[in-house]
């Protein structure tokens, strides 16, 4: 996950500013239009069938991937009523989520995490809705969505037949909810490095342990703030979510309130595994220091011994022993037993 | 106990889709419907007998037990008119502790800690409650409610006399008091680690406080939100709590306060003998070391004394001095006794 | 102090259920009646007695301590109208501090803190207060009290002129009080390990840095909800507390959360504590390891020096060097004074 | 950054006593009066003009830089009726940001962070708005402010059509927006130093993580408080901010609360990586240790046995063996084999 | 700093029991009578005089240093209906700042810190505001108050013309304002040791890192509570602070929280410097070690060569050779280049 990872104006650039960023995915545009009883889909709609579309009274889903067209985007800004800031927050991606309450219509701002190549991507969907017309505006290419789009199309379930505040929240739902493979899957990594940080505390972990806890961190701070906005949703006494809906909001809240569990509690699970990390270094040292000790303790002083009988002197008695060298031999091994005795006793052994 | 713990469906399911879960027990109805004079226990009871209860005066308990079986809990929902993303959330065992208020029915879920194999386990306590009767789905065998059941069964205590809030309470607070006998177990291996980590902090102290920690922030993230369940209901102003029930729940309410408190408690002690693991560790490398360094520094300069003397020069005038050979020991006797003074003196010996 | 340190009873027994605990104290019963004029105490007085203190006007005391007897227990619960879960938590000690407020009369449970043998002991002291009634719960041998007892007795002070508020403010006075020698007591042992922690960092201040932690977290845990019982019975608009009680309450209050101050305080000291200990002892290992480095570095290097001359081989020009010996001695003595500039330079000396 | 970095009087000195301060910017003053169609821009205006532009319709802007000049100061706030207290406040730089509301107009206090040669700087910017005039002072020179002059110089933009508060909207935007870059800046330094301490834990980078530890904290202090100042401007119901402004206040709000999140992430992500830096040292440490430990395991007994053989008693038997010395070898090569083989094995090879 | 720092009776002493403690400083009383015309300044008033004050319609200031006359301070209580609990704070000093409100005044209790020989020192200023008089009494000499009333005295500024509640503000304003001459020295020394943390992390440092972390922590404890002391002297909505005096009671509440502010940073600086300071160690630690590798891994195996060329077999061959000398000189020499390398190339020299 990038760092910044936010998009914004040099100081001073007056508000309202839409600029074409380079790393952005083309825009494509599609107008699903559909009540009960009709369904219909558009590619690329011209203005005027924006339009149309809002005055009659079908549910109109004007569906945004990619944010590579500033122009494309204020024409619709212009249709639709919409306020210039809240496109240049479209345009500049890497927002924090936000839930405003315009005239018109409610506009927000939450953020889909998924997978690149196991590394984890934040798209920015933005969202107007109010007026039985909804406006979706994907960063990136708008993937998750397609199961929404399939369950329109092929008319399966209830959606076809409710309002558009039933499209918002199948597709919240769908934001929220992508949240939840990829926690499943850092959880299983977490259960991986338990076993190992005990046994095998080899750099490599470190190198995980630091991984996972740093998207952990880009990821809070880019979810956290989506429970706020659902709860602000739901308690918006206005026309915007109908009251059969709110059993559909609150289930979308508890999910963004299991999330944020969920990122708190690997949070404290690998700051808990650093510590047993290092504690796992220390006991490593600690090993190896007192085979050195060992080692060292028990042959230094028979080193010293044999140094002793190894002078040159002219005069040296025991060399002329006839049993001096097995003597020798005898209080060394005494020593080392001693020595052996000695650390057993200390456990060092 | 398990680091994700939560069953979900992949994002873009629509609401309200029930599965079968492979891992889950099998499902048990009891129908118990009593009064202060009645009493009667059916085992599967038809969609008739439920319904019948439904309509009668006495208290009805639909006790379900296992939740593998989506068919029979969607025709509960159905014969009960129970909420399709509540059944979703009984089916998806591992949600987080909550309470909502539905229009016939308080919709409450709970978690019920117990040990299977020196293992913590959650079980997952979902309850509906109103107009006289209660359903309650245990997502394990349920094994828990047995004492009730059994007061239930004899007329002992009580709740035969008294209404479902009654029952209420007598199910939640078997859920909530089951942590008390964990807690204690909890408590008492942290004395015993007490001792141990500062006498003797070996590798299987690590593991043991490692698995604690990590079994009291799963604890915490299941039984932390269990305070507001309580909270909320006892808060509620309808005629879903009985006045005269209140002492009954605010009991209920201490207990969730207490265990959060011992959790928490229990954290800090574990975080602390961390912090007294790392430092008896270091207490212990210093040990070690100071071994080492004394041995060594009294006998690699005594080994470089009788090196001086191995050396073969032709000329070397000490070699041949009479007591050559007892002054080198002299001076090395010396050495020895003054540098295990210094050491005495620098608290090293 | 005790870990766990709650009384329950398994999970599932009906509620205010009154056990019998083995390692209770002896209960003992007086009834204190007084006003301005009369004084009068009773020991060990008749259920009638007690039925007759309740109908006339003179305030009443029942001072029970020890909780060993349920049956006693039990009696009076029934003569003054107390709740059986009430009575359930007088006699299950080791609740948290709360207050109640009961049709008849409010009730709170505090911890009262005292040493016995160096081991801080949480004495439960649990309260009813109503209708110029006030029983009180020890469930230890309430000592503490006794100053009160004689200030009633000897008709000291104002205690004797005043309702059962001004008694209410006596006890709890006396609570809340009693961890102030406790607390002078573990900051005077703190200021004693503050200076051996820079000096001397050696195992025993590790143990009693742990016990210390320990015990104000256990402390923490008991003392830091009274300020909120307190907070509460000063807010509660009742003719419980008379208006010109209110600033006696306020000064318990500040009492209360002093003492939560100092508990704090004291805990992050002992926080700072334990990270200076462990910096003194990573720098009591450099001190270790600088020692072995620079005898190590300076003889290992010269005793191969020698061990290259103590070598036999036939042809080695420089043995035959008539100054070889002292021209060896030199380059020794130079590459020791060498290496001793080196250290210096380095601050390792 | 500067630790302190406030000025403040001598306590006790009177209030609203205005000091230069000798590190103080030279004092410039500009008038800029505008609506749709006239502008004017007057440098050191007489206190005269500045009468004549509080009357007019004309929007005002004083734009003051550098505080050095406490007459020039005092006079304005005797013209424009500000409070002695907050012209304290202005003098005395290093304020925490505020907003307090006076009778006649709104006083706020923000930082402008802004880089000199490395080194981040906080500007006080100290503003008076009300009755469609607005004062502002720099303690720096203003240079951040440049784009809004030009603006108005220009017409660039709605501002010249907009009143009062869109001008405070446009210095407070470039305000809060100047920690951006600098955001953006310390990102990308933390991502280089996350490279470099898993692989190259050296002491630079100690160095360069405490530095952005310490401005990281820094600036929090300086920027936290900017959050609440545009809350409360933005909810105080007076006629200070116009309805269609709301959404760009609320815009610089947003701003303002991703900065904190910012800061508070990089705060977090540069603890994690001491604790990173930490145990790659200790991971180092063991990697030193073991290669001493192995070297010193092997070679020290083998040192011992050729010592052993190196002694001069008249009587060893093995010396005259014929092929002693190759029998050595042999043993010397098996147990150097072997103990590679046991290092092998506990993996420390 | 002490660390308990608080006065107390025996628990179970009757409230109100006024004690004289050693330690406090001779109680002085001075009685100052001001308005825009009159000034008058009584030494030690008599109880008449005392009366007389409260009657006639000038300011009075009973303006009192030192506590260790409980007799005079009763006295004074009765004069004056002072509460008897208030009387008690006053002289058991040590307490948490305050403001309660009593029918006739307002009583405060603040911390003012000042150093005495190095040694943060608090003084306890307890005030009573009310009715046109205002009584102070300082725990020491009340050094700090001289600027106020040399003010007074000279008739310098606003203050002989304003009533009761701008003395309050002047004496409230030096109390708080007390804090930043201490706190900037702080802010200096932590400026110094940054510096020295990381080039040298010797042991005095710890010691002042000590030293200043609990210094801050003691003046947390003490100041903290006085932010809130301040909101709540502004929010009371009685006649004791006048409209025209709220700017200057904020002015008061914006340096509270500055010191807060800057408490806490400094607190978190020394928490990060404990950290660099702890890696610092372990960098020197690597340092030392990495010496005695690179000198024991190259020198012990050639002492081991040397060493089989000092045994004293009849046969070994190498011996008799014309090069062999040279030859082992060449090996080592190779041997030695090679370890050096390596060394080079893992970046250990
Ligand atoms: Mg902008
Ligand atoms: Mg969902
Ligand atoms: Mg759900
Ligand atoms: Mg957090
Ligand atoms: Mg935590
Ligand atoms: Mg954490
Ligand atoms: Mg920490
Ligand atoms: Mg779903
Ligand atoms: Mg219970
Ligand atoms: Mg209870
Ligand atoms: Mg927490
Ligand atoms: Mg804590
Ligand atoms: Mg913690
Ligand atoms: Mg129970
Ligand atoms: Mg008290
Ligand atoms: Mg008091
Ligand atoms: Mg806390
Ligand atoms: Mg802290
Ligand atoms: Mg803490
Ligand atoms: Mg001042
Ligand atoms: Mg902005
Ligand atoms: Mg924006
Ligand atoms: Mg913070
Ligand atoms: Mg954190
Ligand atoms: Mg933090
Ligand atoms: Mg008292
Ligand atoms: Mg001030
Ligand atoms: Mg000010
Ligand atoms: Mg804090
Ligand atoms: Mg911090
Ligand atoms: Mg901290």
């Amino acid at each position: 996950m990038e760092t910044f990872g936010k998009r914004y104006h040099p100081p001073g650039t007056p508000p309202g500013t839409l600029t074409r960023h380079t790393t952005s995915d083309t825009t494509h545009i599609h107008l699903f239009e559909y009540d009960g009883e009709n369904f219909s889909e558009t590619h690329s709609p011209t203005q005027q069938q924006c339009q149309d579309a809002q005055q009659n009274t079908l549910v109109d889903w004007l569906d945004v991937t990619g944010v590579n067209d500033p122009i494309a985007i204020r024409e619709l800004g212009e249709t639709f009523g919409l306020h210039p800031l809240a496109l240049e927050d479209i345009l500049n991606s890497g927002q924090r989520p936000k839930i405003d309450f315009h005239e018109q219509h409610a506009f927000l701002i939450l953020n889909l995490p998924h997978l690149i190549e196991d590394d984890i991507v934040l798209e920015q969907v933005s969202v107007f809705v109010g007026n039985g017309h909804l406006l979706s505006f994907c960063s990136g290419d708008g993937a998750a969505f397609e199961p929404v789009r399939q369950r329109l199309r092929q008319g399966f379930g209830r959606i076809r037949t409710r309002g558009v505040d039933y499209l918002l929240y199948a597709l919240v739902d769908v934001v929220i909810d992508s949240a939840f493979p990829l926690l499943e899957d850092i959880g299983e990594q977490i259960e991986v490095l338990e076993d190992r940080v005990l046994e095998n505390p080899d750099k490599a972990i470190l190198n995980t342990l630091h991984q996972l806890k740093r998207d952990l961190l880009l990821l809070r701070r880019a979810l956290w703030p989506q429970r706020e906005v659902i709860s602000r949703l739901i308690q918006h006494d206005a026309e915007l979510v109908n009251a059969t809906m709110r059993p559909y909001f609150n289930d979308c809240y508890d999910h963004a309130v299991q999330i944020i569990d969920l990122i708190e509690t690997y949070r404290e699970m690998l700051s808990g595994m650093l510590d047993i990390y290092l504690s796992s270094l220390s006991n490593h040292m600690n090993d190896i220091m007192r085979v050195l000790t060992v080692v060292g303790t028990i042959f230094i002083p028979l080193t010293f011994i044999v140094g002793v009988y190894g002078m040159n002197f002219d005069y040296m008695p025991e060399l002329q022993w006839r049993s001096g060298y097995f003597i020798v031999w005898g209080i060394m091994i005494l020593l080392a037993i001693g020595m052996l005795l000695a650390f057993k006793w200390r456990k060092w052994l």
